[in-house]
């Protein structure tokens, strides 16, 4: 019976063995699972963020940054070119490079002075005597203000001329400023000066012109940049951070993004260009920016009538409106204020450099990351600091690919803008050349710009979905300095709000304007984007952005010494936007949460009840379809995240997770109405479009409102009701495509 | 022993399927295969397309077209109505209906005549003598045209009013037939009377306008629709299909698709509406259409100069241009002819009703087929020859559904459109108020509009990359009434071309207009799309279109005793369209063909260079950016068809399948730019936009180079050298889309 037993037991066990592998391997078509199922079904690998997060490094950012900023590299300058080569080896490079880089060129109408014949501003008296001429160029205090390619502070874009005139004090150039100025004044014929802020750089010149000012100043006042210090025998740059007297702002003076010739189209060689006199949005009359020494000069021998308080800066003298000119007990009496502008436009050959990595499950899916690569002069702050952060995050990134420890579910896009000071050109111009393939295909745009202000706290601003994954990244980096807090910690000391879903979060700032390289991703094509860095303690300073912004101290030493002594919160910045970076390529689901959205839909819609409601219903205009639409996406949003949380994604299949990612990514896309906004070129976001009246609500509403009454429009309130139709169907039509599919 | 053997042997047959059965069931983890494998692989059943084929039913088809004609249904009557329930009683019917069926409102613009005043056309002496007065109704042949409902004929969307006048025969009513007649005569105050054909409804009054026309009659000469015929004694309907003399083709009078008061916003109830007063494209004179019997009897009085040779119609008589006015011996000399028009404009409820099948593996693309449901009388041909034809459609497929024997992989969307004879106006309503939802999922729109024109041969007009589709479904089908051969080798002797890639293959018309509700698909959302019919014998009639068109003789009678005697050219429709319906809803991969759009885009290059390039090189305006683009988009498509004939996609990633099906989906919508023709309602895309030049080449280029050198036109060869620019963008972006996706 033992035999027997035996016999059975050890044939049972071998037949069993035999079935098992038969049932395994033995049926295999239609069973067995495909190798694919694996990779679909794979998620985030916490591990691999981790070893990300502990392979950047400080020290390699800080040598990027040397790197970049030996000489000066404003766009398509021989500088520019030699950043370009730099990107190109090291994305190249075969153990810590990308897939695949490349340049990609535009021929793009730039603004340059004469090098030859400088700009200049004069004092000039009756008799022609030249009594005072303002600096050619900012005063030496080191090595790298003395490169010969440190171009001379000047307004792009500003037309060549000579205007001369008796000198008044604008104010900011704000259209309240010269109309305020206009009630004392007859400004035909006269030059103004004017401070930096309150107003863009252009509209100073633009809101000047109708009054017949002949030609415009711009300095940045001590109280605006330097916390009123002033002097660079030990307040200033080399001392401090703050701006030295001679530094001077310079800048793109035209109010549009994008090639200015080529509206919609990619500046290739042989596109259409519109006549030069077509564009509009730059300076119909010279302007000259000047250092705040100069400034100093001209505005305390002003005539006149004391300006009003508000009009105040930080010298220690009164700021008149001018006569005016001068006052009767100056040197300058009678004497005029005359501008030399040599400006010239060339049309010039700007590169992005572009890499890849291409995506191993949806290569079809892209993530951008990007940054300018251009300045003004050495610009290690702007831009370079968030191209050194940039160049880290690829070799980290680029080593686990070339050792083949990781490739990215979704493929990464890095960019490398060019000319994006002139007006964010090389990005503008990738968006328009791949405007169909960008607007399918793409999850997310990370900006990371200037990626260090300074060294207190992380700063976003984003699209309201991509919120979260700034938040669950920035939990998991240590902030600088501080080893037991979070970067997130950290920074809702410094910036709260309460929301209703999750109580005391961080503030996120809107992307409302074009400020940086994600207006075109945000604008143009709908897709959800964020600008990252790390900021101020505002209680530490007002200064209006750090102080060597656009001028010739923005270097090396300047960003070593006084922006981020040991390049920490570079460190803090490459690990944060990194790990959003790498959540967004790898998620199984992305991490973009559309009732973070709704909330702030909510919020915008209580504000525009609270400003237009009573004034609409008196108009007969309706809210309500707006009130629908926000709380029919409210429940869509609900509905999709219920599917999200009581789905096992990861066994199910890959096309519903498609489909569910899908409706995520082109959320965006369904706020875009190329139509809503004639007159705001590249705006086409219903939500997030630049708006004059600058309120937190939808700005076609908030704009409309605005000019409703305006005596020389009519039909202002029929504008009103046509936006709020144009922005009630949107957001239902957003809501449509989180429903359920069908 | 033996017993020893059983044992072991039993038992060893147990554990082995025990074995068996853990080894397929068990190891589950990792390495069986999940049941949506096999799903998302599945791809069409060609035995479910030949039961589909086999249950496809005439009689089916001509008892709904016999309920669907019953009583008139004009947009928004008691009879639309009627309709609607009908629709949504079907597509609800638990054994034969759809998921689930509802109906979407619109509050849209339409226009009315008044039952009470009708409209009036009279001659009428010096003396206010009325000495002939125009028919106010067709001539009863049988009850149909007796029911109250039956709508006098009008001219919709043309002003109330009672222009007086001297009366002028004005062809086709096209800018050169006012400009040769205006050579003769002072068109000043004068009633101009034209035929159908040449130019567009609205067109005719809007052309005659500048030159002070008061009023223009339209009526369809019996050369153009009747192959001459003219008498209801033997020759018209009821003996035959042509139009007899009292027939009135009525219509929409305007220049625009979708509801004219919300351009680009969905028409509900509080959606903001332009000033009626804004509207154009609409007569800005009183017009009204009336049957050849009666313009026989004001033109054969006719008196001035004979009009040319081509202007001359079927009437027994010469066609003068008038005095102006009546002849010397007519009795109607000296006479004025009179238009009393009391036409009004109303908002009203106007239903789409929806359908849907739900898809299985691919629930958010769309498939979407759909008709219009309205129609201006009892419509049996136009449009519920199409309704007709989509019912057996839905009850095929809906019984299928409902059985359990089927489920589309990707959804199915009906849509049965209202108030398409005003203007397209269900259809465009509907694609503005889901416009990102259906512009990111639909993969093609389906529009069977009058499905029998004739019963001679297939027509369809299509979008390049869906000609293959509807060759293969053509081929399966049988032509009616000829058993041994197919449609496809019917269609291919009546309307044939020659193709580089296929040899001799149909000729496919091109979707270059708005004729039916195709159009906001095409042009405002960028979708592939076709539109199938059966139609004439061109060596057997000239007419226009087939005789009863829009009169009170389309009628069930009309068509099963002329049209389509037994229902077999319905049928073949309905077997066609629903065959294509399913390929596209259950292919693996979608049977879109980007090789099949270059080779038009070719054609359309040569053209151009034809027309266009020594004309341009002379003003120093390069064309090798588009053919450069042409050529990219070439050999993109090339190697994406060799992606897809290269691969084992049943067996690869279902995300490889979805990425390659996706660039096939949405490879239209790159040719869009909706800033490409803002003079142009509607219409975005660069390569079908409708064109006033109307060769066969690119819309924008054809129509900037027509207009180049007009003299009121400034910078014309610089709008030229904008559409070149515009296109050769699409079209790279397009070849961008196609290109391997990183």
């Amino acid at each position: 019976m033992l035999k027997q037993v035996l016999i059975a037991a050890v044939c049972g066990a071998v037949m069993l063995t035999a079935g098992i592998l038969i049932g395994h391997y033995g049926i295999s078509s239609g069973s067995s699972a495909p190798a694919w199922v694996k990779d679909v079904a794979r998620d985030v690998d916490e591990s691999l963020i981790e070893k990300f997060l502990s392979e950047v490094d400080n020290i390699q950012i800080q040598e990027n940054l040397r790197e970049l900023t030996k000489v000066p590299h404003m766009a398509t300058t021989a500088g520019d070119e030699r950043t370009v080569q730099l990107m190109l080896k090291r994305w190249q490079d075969p153990d810590t490079g990308l897939d695949q880089a490349w340049r990609e060129e535009y021929m793009v109408y730039l603004s340059f002075p004469d090098p030859k014949n400088p700009n200049k501003v004069t004092v000039v008296s009756p008799s022609a005597a030249v009594l005072y001429t303002a600096r050619e160029k900012e005063k030496l205090y080191g090595p790298d203000q003395d490169d010969p390619e440190v171009v001379q502070p000047y307004a792009a874009y500003a037309p060549a001329g000579h205007p001369q005139g008796k000198l008044v004090y604008a104010n900011e150039g704000k259209p309240s400023d010269y109309q305020r100025l206009n009630q004392t004044l007859d400004l035909r014929g006269t030059i103004a000066i004017t401070r930096y802020g309150g107003a863009g750089r252009a509209a100073k010149a633009i809101n000047a012109a109708p009054y017949g000012v002949a030609g415009v100043l711009v300095y940045t006042d001590p109280l605006d940049i330097n916390d009123g210090l002033m002097s660079d025998v030990n307040e200033t740059y080399p001392h401090s951070w703050y701006l030295p007297p001679s530094g001077v702002e310079r800048g793109s003076f035209t109010s549009r993004y994008g090639d200015l010739l080529t509206p919609y189209l990619a500046a290739k060689e042989e596109t259409y260009r519109i006549p030069v006199e077509n564009i509009t949005g730059i300076p119909p009359i010279p302007i000259q920016p000047i250092g705040f020494e100069d400034a100093y000069a001209l505005i305390c021998e002003l005539g006149g009538q004391p300006a009003p308080a508000d009009w105040q800066g930080a010298f220690n003298c009164t700021y008149n409106f001018g006569g005016p000119g001068f006052k009767p007990t100056s040197a300058f009496n009678n004497s005029d204020v005359k501008l030399d502008i040599y400006n010239h436009e060339e049309v010039k050959n700007s590169s992005n450099v572009m890499g890849v990595i291409r995506g191993s499950v949806e290569p079809d899916r892209y993530v951008i990351y990007g940054n300018h690569r251009d300045s003004w002069v050495h610009g290690a702050i702007d831009p370079s600091s968030g191209t050194s952060v940039m160049l880290e995050v690829t070799r980290v990134l680029g080593r686990m690919v070339k050792q083949g420890k990781w490739r990215p579910r979704r493929s990464i896009i890095f960019g490398s803008w060019g000319a994006e000071e002139f007006g964010l050109i090389g990005s503008a111009e990738y968006t328009e050349q791949y405007f169909a393939k960008l607007s399918e295909r793409t999850v997310a745009y990370i900006n990371v710009d200037i990626s260090v202000f300074a060294n207190a706290t992380l700063r976003a601003s984003a699209i309201p979905s991509v919120q979260n994954v700034i938040f669950t990244a920035a939990k998991q980096v240590k902030a600088p300095g501080l080893d037991s807090t979070s970067v997130y910690d950290n920074w809702i000391r410094y910036a709260n709000r309460t929301s209703a879903a999750h109580g005391t979060i961080p503030r996120v700032g809107f992307l409302t304007g074009a400020g940086s390289d994600y207006a075109a991703f945000v604008h143009y094509l709908g897709i959800a984007s964020m600008d990252i860095s790390y900021t101020y303690d505002r209680t530490k300073t007002n200064a209006r952005i750090y102080p060597a912004y656009h001028t010739a101290y923005d270097t090396f030493d300047y960003a070593a010494k006084f922006i981020d002594p040991g390049f920490i919160s570079h460190q803090a910045v490459a690990r944060t936007a990194g790990n959003v970076l790498i959540r967004l390529a790898d998620s199984l689901v992305l991490p973009l949460n559309c009732s973070d959205y709704a909330e702030i839909l909510e919020m915008y819609l209580k504000n525009a009840l609270h400003l237009y409601q009573d004034q609409l219903t008196a108009k007969n205009i309706s809210m309500e379809p707006l009130k629908r639409a926000v709380a029919k996406f409210r429940s869509a949003a609900t509905q999709l995240d219920q599917v999200i949380q009581g789905s096992d994604l990861a066994n199910e299949t890959p096309l519903k997770v498609r489909r569910i990612n899908d409706q995520l990514m082109l959320l965006d896309r369904a706020f875009l109405d190329p139509l809503a906004f004639p007159e705001k070129y590249g705006y086409r976001h219903v939500i997030w479009a630049s708006s004059g009246a600058n309120l937190p609500t939808f700005p076609g509403l908030a704009d409309s409102f605005a000019n409703a009454d305006l005596p020389e429009l009519t039909g202002g309130w029929e504008k009103v009701h046509h936006q709020l139709s144009i922005l009630s169907q949107a957001i239902e039509g957003a809501a449509h495509t989180l429903d359920d599919v069908i």
